[in-house]
């Protein structure tokens, strides 16, 4: 790296007498600043006066830098910066850095104890930054650090004082920064724990010694330097390490349960467990990103109190997956890399990589939650020992969701019927994502031995089975499941040990593990999809289905179709048994055309401006361009689906949006937008994003190897 | 709940005439405080006089509440503190309120604004908490409120006086909170946004309307309330909502390449983006804290290039794992539900549940990193494309590892060899836990094409594979691998599309994907850990293969094995074709004897308290233990293992620290420490808990379920 220089900028230096100021001061003139060395006291109290500015300027000047001494006090800032005015014509950065110490514990603390550190720390910033601001803005540049504390940030017994003036800077420092923003003036701060005149006493000698403040200047100095491009950040330097600090906030709650409700004490305490949870904490930039954030918090909660109006109480919980989780799925249902047309949904980076459409089915799964046992009628109950899961239904409202993506699931007991010794809970689910309703479920969750409390015996409201037709099926799939189906399934989620604990199997009364319903359910959607659906996810609408009885791990099953327009009924037997275990199913299909490829509006994607360098640059050198001899196709992703397609023909050489205007391309790569902006910047390399699946090319491989190069290069391919 | 009351309490409220101030007053004067109305000045600037306090007051008596006005400004805190004690002889909760407004931008601000600013919000916070502090400490109990702003912790333009005094708000309350800690005074901060004389003109009219003060009041009243048990916390709240708010600190980085570097503005510069990289960050309490951190980091650095001197330099890398990564490595390498044996590794609540020792070797895999390509001699390169896996080895030094838990990976090439066509990268991997090295792995590296430099053709340092016996071996064992075996074993991390791509498989020359060398070794492992070693994983000791010939899935793979002494030695072929896939291989056992069980130090378990209450209630209310009529033995586990068990038996009853000293538990309940502590303190349902896997039940589980009405009780069994 060339060396960070500071020629032709002047800089001035508070408190730089000793200590870090004077290693601030001396590391400056030694990069060619001009610096105005400005010390006041000589004490740790601020008591005294001193020559040591003098000294500091001589070492400069020894080593044949430029500097000038000055004695006043930084609550008279406007004199310091007229001394930089006079002598060198200019200010171009400030480093406040002065300061005392008047520790007391806070009951002894006088009034002139915390008078004075005041004005030392923070007025003193004021004053010396106010009167270098004009300056800053009319040249439009301008670099000012401030020195904070750990003091102020954890707080420290008998600096109620110091710590009150120190996070004070800090708050000085976030308003300048976004008042100098546009005038390239960057206020930042500096957290430093160093061996100084201020803590010469206080550490320990061994790590006083260890302390230098030439550890701590090198990262000052980058902070005034004029490729510095953080602004209003807080920097903590000691002993040769720097770490950044800011503050984040949890993720908040109402602190009543409805919105009609008043906020009470008893509110809020009830909340509070909630109000300071902070596993879900971030970091927001801006105070307008607080008010958007609780805008937004404020419509959840308004709209869900709304859904709950006339129902029980929802539930609501939130659902990530990615592609390893569908991979994960597909295989615990059976697909298998035998059926070539299965690949796409055991491999992340096949083309036309899907996930299976009753892989959605977990994310509307309530049986974990309250919501049934709150919804049993008085004198029964539910609880895990109980309750089976009886029917399933999930029907999508649009496209299939992409191969990642986060969810937020509402649920809700819809209905208890009484089927006389079962109680059957309709659980509705509704499952967002980005606040759009994107598909539903619904499960009838049997409530063994609880039924009889004369509630209504049909529902009105439930999708109910449907019978399969009296002739012979249309098709017939028989797949045989493995004997560790169950093992594998049970890893997406549902960790029941009814599925691989022999005892706990028989005492349920099961010879041996059973199978999951919603495995065997997978294998049979899978097979009508095969068959009637061309295999095209894109082409599945809703599935119904009854559980009606369990299946073993290493029995085949047996999956009987007929077709109805664009309804497929099915139900599964058992080869073994004969045992119809899937009953009154079905699915929906979409009409059996070429389905349109999900498009989501692609303004905005970050890659754009990287093609737009590519496209400049492949015109400026066209030769190298045409070294390469390959067409590079660019599938750019987000959330799972392509937003955007690139050509880059570097034959031709031509780069376009879209795909080829003719013939094939050489290597097709596919990347999300963020992704593909950290391989051009170079915080990811190509081969560790290949390698991790986050690159993925497809074609002449060899030949994409050969961009390898090409993407390290300022041409940032 | 009960209402929250402060009757007999003492209450000051600053600034209390309107808004905010007047909505605390009036909520605490109806809760049976006595409240000091302060108020000095009418209008946002502190500009005027008002009576307010008197009809607040008056509001307040009209409600039969009590309470004097005060109209005192805050910087003479001490006559306020004096109107609380002259009309209720005490003080008990002092809520610093009072704030006026000079918003200037920061070129055009007054030292007036300046200072007038800092007056009314840190000097009149100051002074008032001052006055209350020696009879806080001496009645040792006070509840102090800081009011800090969001302009504070984000800056906002036109404020810097006011951002600058309202965050250091916070650096007083941040000391304050650890000086009082002890004398049960609590100081916390506020940052409210409502509707007030501060914000009625800047605010929307529609938001001014709903940014009710009484919608912040409630908090503001807990948090002075009695039972409030945070300290030194900081509260967002606006709109009925509350959020907690904090620093967090990055992972920092020594900002020099080595130990022995001088700290340049240029080696800042160079790792500035780790610097300032928060996706680590995390909160850390106390200052103390940041020094321990640090000087951990320290030797860390230091340690790390001792490691260094004479070699190239290290790869550091972490690893994460779980039981369900087990889980899922074991169903990847063979292990079946169908061999009782193996149940103990496919499933995570087995009594015995364990890894297989060669998942360990993936801590140690280092083909994504740098530093075989930065091995190669001049001229030679190494990359995805050129680069195979050879030989591993891989050595335990003491227990293996727990079920789940973090490693620290050091790798680093101690050797290249030039194998005439081929050049070998001998890559040593480290494995520390806790910074205690737990095993060691080395790798072959097999670089084709990149030979003939001239380097040492046979290594010193290399661990070498043994040629088998000449003998026929003494045990074979078979598995046919399944066609998705490779699909499957790609899930635990090596997503090499060699392995599912018949493409890509095609372009390297193979008919089908094969499977992952590491897969078959796996298998292999398994074969003789079962023959020799009872199956029992505590017994493996070190394992040497090396990697001949690809497999393909769906093969069936022939362990060949020959014991010597503790050591198996075994090679591996597939039926197949007869060839011999892994050669030269060993197992090397330990003692094949009872092993040890492994225990770590139980000391600060969090749930031993927990049964010292336990042990209290059963000697409280034997009838009830009794009814349960059970024995419950809980294994008390930690990263994995068990530290401690207790039995709790309830026939006796009694409650014991150990096994059971007779007979056998009706229940065994296997839980990690703090998942215990979840359950008992209701944060974690024991259903939940069970479905999920972190409460794991063996033996007569209905009626450990009749132990769930307990575990929710007062008792918290």
């Amino acid at each position: 790296m060339d060396q960070l220089r500071f020629d032709g900028r002047v800089a001035i230096v508070t408190g730089a007498g000793g200590g870090l100021g004077k290693e601030y001061a001396l590391l400056l003139a030694s990069r060619g600043a001009k610096v105005v060395v400005n010390d006041l006291g000589g004490g740790r109290d601020g008591s005294g006066r001193s020559n040591f500015a003098d000294a500091v300027v001589k070492q400069i000047k020894d080593n044949g830098g430029v500097a000038v001494a000055d004695y006043n006090s930084v609550v008279e800032g406007e004199k310091i910066v007229k001394t930089a005015m006079d002598n060198f014509g200019r200010v171009d950065m400030l480093i406040n850095n002065a300061g005392i110490l008047r520790d007391k514990s806070f009951g002894k603390m006088a009034e002139q104890d915390w008078d004075l550190i005041h004005a030392v720390h923070l007025k003193g910033a004021f004053k010396t930054t106010q009167a270098a601001w004009e300056i800053f803005r009319k040249q439009k540049y301008g670099r000012v650090v401030m020195t904070s504390s750990n003091s102020g940030i954890f707080g420290n017994f008998g600096q109620a004082n110091y710590s009150a003036a120190k996070l004070g800077l800090v708050g000085l420092a976030n308003t300048l920064a976004i008042e100098g923003a546009k005038y390239n003036v960057k206020v930042n701060t500096i957290v430093p724990t160093a061996a100084s005149r201020l803590t010469e006493d206080i550490l320990p000698p061994e790590m006083f010694k260890a302390m230098q403040p030439n550890l701590i200047a090198p990262v000052v100095a980058y902070m005034v330097h004029e490729s510095f491009e953080d602004n209003g950040i807080i920097i903590d330097s000691a002993l040769g390490f720097a770490t950044k600090t800011h503050f984040v906030r949890g993720e908040g709650t109402p602190v009543r349960a409805k919105p009609e409700d008043a906020v009470t004490i008893e509110s809020v305490k009830a909340k509070w467990p909630q109000v300071v949870d902070m596993s879900k904490a971030k970091h927001l930039d801006k105070n307008a990103e607080v008010t958007v954030d609780l805008v937004e918090k404020l419509q959840d909660f308004e709209e869900r109190a709304k859904l709950d109006k006339g129902n029980k109480a929802s539930y609501w919980s939130t659902y990530d997956y990615n592609a390893k989780d569908l991979t994960l799925y597909a295989l615990g249902i059976g697909a298998s890399v035998s059926n070539e047309s299965d690949l796409k949904f055991l491999y992340e980076s096949h083309e036309n990589f899907s996930p299976l459409p009753t892989y959605f089915i977990l994310p509307g799964m309530s049986m974990e939650s309250p919501i049934v046992q709150q919804s049993m009628p008085p004198g029964k109950h539910a609880d895990f020992t109980n309750i089976l899961h009886g029917e399933q239904y999930i029907e999508f409202l649009g496209d299939l969701p992409g191969t990642e993506g986060e969810f937020t699931t509402r649920s809700y007991v819809a209905e208890v019927l009484d089927k006389g010794s079962a109680a059957v809970a309709i659980v509705n689910s509704e499952i967002y994502q980005n606040r759009n309703l994107v598909y539903r479920t619904q499960q009838h969750i049997f409530v063994l031995g609880q039924g009889g409390f004369g509630g209504p015996r049909n529902s009105s409201i439930a999708t109910e089975v449907r019978p399969v037709p009296k002739r012979n099926p249309d098709a017939v799939v028989e797949q045989r499941t493995a004997e560790d189906q169950a093992a594998l399934y049970r890893l997406s989620g549902d960790l029941n040990p009814l599925h691989i604990d022999p005892q706990v199997a028989s005492i349920s009364g099961h010879a041996k593990p059973i199978l999951h319903g919603l495995a065997s359910l997978g294998f049979s959607a899978r097979h009508v999809l095969a068959t009637f659906g061309g295999n095209d996810p894109a082409n599945f609408k809703a599935l119904k289905a009854r559980f009606m009885k369990p299946v073993t791990p290493g029995q085949t099953l047996v999956t009987e179709m007929w077709r109805e327009g664009s309804r497929v009924h099915f139900q599964t037997k058992t080869k073994e048994t004969g045992n119809v275990v899937i009953g009154g199913a079905y699915v929906d299909l979409k009409q059996v055309s070429p389905v349109k490829a999900n498009r989501v509006s692609a303004s905005g994607l970050k890659s754009d401006g990287l093609f737009a360098k590519i496209i400049e640059e492949v015109n400026k050198n066209q030769a190298m361009a045409k070294s390469i001899n390959g067409i590079f196709l660019y599938n750019i992703t987000e959330n799972g689906k392509t937003v955007k397609q690139w050509t880059l023909d570097l034959k031709t050489p031509a780069v376009y949006e879209g795909p080829l205007k003719e013939g094939k391309p050489d290597v097709t790569l596919t990347v999300t937008d963020g992704d593909l902006v950290e391989i051009a910047s170079g915080a990811l390399s190509p081969q560790v994003a290949y390698m991790k699946g986050k690159l993925k090319l497809a074609g002449n491989i060899m030949l994409a190897q050969k961009l390898g190069p090409l993407l390290k290069s300022e041409a940032k391919l």
